[in-house]
């Protein structure tokens, strides 16, 4: 499957989801928020986590509805986390994938319930009696995503890069920091496939440590586009990083450490990939369009 | 067991899963963002909703340790739900309890994380190994807490508060607004209670319309305190509803309307007691407590 395909999938499904007609709720769905919901999660993201987790569920001959459930929920963390990281009290973005933000398309507080209702939602989808998985592995997953998305996980990430402006951390504290602010849900994803399907106790820590190359591979992609690409190829403003002082590997140790890092990150990876006796053909190539992606 | 008894216990228990020797988390937990969760929870709260999951659960023979961590995981739902409605773009209250709220005592971008914080460990908690219920339980739990929380449930009534700010909404417009804004959270307690325990389908249902009517008269007894009652009783403003021109039922009809109203629902809620062949006495007391009090 192509990643273009999965985005389709995930936006029909949250467009489903979020829609008036199938909706699940107690009493009634002030539409207005659930425009703003809408706003914020089918805004034609590149769905690289929700992707993640398909091709990983297809890998471990997971259920591939369970798998779009799951990813779908794992998108809506995602999302909300982003409605509520461009309030102006967070990075003040107008601007995301060149349509306003919420909070400027409708209004501050409806941008903080519509974060508020997406992060709900995600657990209302993982416990849905829709959801095709046993209760236990449910629970599994929920738990999971509680931790990854949480105080210890993306939450407090955030909460250490705000903090990351003013402190200026070493290499491991940008490392802690990253790990937790993006590298957490792309873990989560590929160890949320592996529960899904049939993965065994040794499968299950190999795609742990996948995500985790994943996401870190991911970050610094990202740091490294930020000080070589430019803004039309991007389709945002590059040099953010730099501008706001912020502290990356790159500004450390430079773009070629970066580039020779990314090649030994993309090696770990296909090595555990190739420990398992599975079909990771597209988790490969994944993680190499990940790791040398130009936008 | 007394509301106060509840109160400590339920402080107790948040204390010791926002602390960082005990609460679980992937990689770190920022200290900064834990100080601004426990701010805004362990506040000296009434803590009604944790009561009523503890005391239904008793009538039904429910676990009490399962109780306490569904009524800790209910009570972060509350919280987070204060810290947000606090914040500028909202209710923009700079006290709460005699305390500055979470976003003057710490900063709005990190009031809006703890909420995020608190809010994802409600399912936290509710999924953990430490909570003692079949992962069946626990699914039910967690479904049932996002449809009261989430879009068609609590956010979704803050949403239309907003909005009720400006539109003036008719009565049924008001009963909506506030069963989905308050009445939802304390409706799920007395669900929750019985699920924890032993209830059969019908008592259940009881419950639920017992929840029902004590989330109606817990925010009519509100309304008609805010009129009747003096700052120093309520240790809050009072008058608050008149100055904003904030639609009430105690606005439309008056306090000697909603004073007969809740007498009414008391009876309404002794009936349903009454027709359970369970030990509810200490239900039917808080039913009072909640529809008489006088703050």
């Amino acid at each position: 499957m192509k990643l273009q395909n999965t985005a389709k999938l995930i936006e029909q499904e949250l467009k489903t989801v979020l829609s008036e007609d199938i909706l699940q709720g107690e009493i009634v769905r002030p539409d207005h928020l659930m425009q703003a919901m809408r706003h914020g999660s089918l805004n034609g993201g590149k769905r690289l986590r929700p992707f993640l987790v398909l091709e990983t569920a297809k890998s471990f001959n997971g259920s591939s509805v369970a798998a779009l459930k799951v990813a779908t929920a794992l998108e809506c963390i995602h999302c909300y986390s982003l409605v509520h990281d461009d309030l102006p009290a967070m990075d003040d973005d107008a601007l995301r994938r060149g349509q306003p933000t919420v909070h400027i398309a409708f209004d501050e507080a409806t941008a903080i319930l519509a974060g508020d209702g997406l992060l709900t939602y995600a657990f209302d989808v993982l416990s849905a009696d829709t959801t095709p998985l046993s209760a236990e592995k449910k629970i599994k997953l929920i738990s999971s995503l509680t931790r990854a998305s949480g105080l210890g996980g993306m939450v407090g990430g955030q909460a250490l890069d705000l903090a990351a402006e003013k402190t200026a951390p070493d290499e491991a504290g940008i490392l802690t920091l990253q790990q937790m602010k993006t590298g957490a849900l792309i873990r989560y994803a590929c160890e949320a496939g592996a529960k899904i399907g049939d993965a065994d106790n040794f499968e299950h820590e190999t795609m742990s440590n996948f995500g985790r190359i994943i996401g870190q591979a991911f970050q610094l992609a990202d740091d490294l586009l930020d000080v070589t690409s430019d803004a039309k190829t991007m389709g945002k403003n590059t040099g953010k990083d730099a501008d706001r002082g912020k502290a990356t590997l790159v500004a450390l140790h430079g773009a070629d450490w970066a580039r020779a890092k990314l090649v030994e990150l993309a090696e770990e990876a296909k090595t555990l990939l190739h420990g398992m006796n599975r079909d990771t053909k597209i988790l490969e190539e994944t993680a190499n369009f990940v790791i040398f992606r130009d936008r």
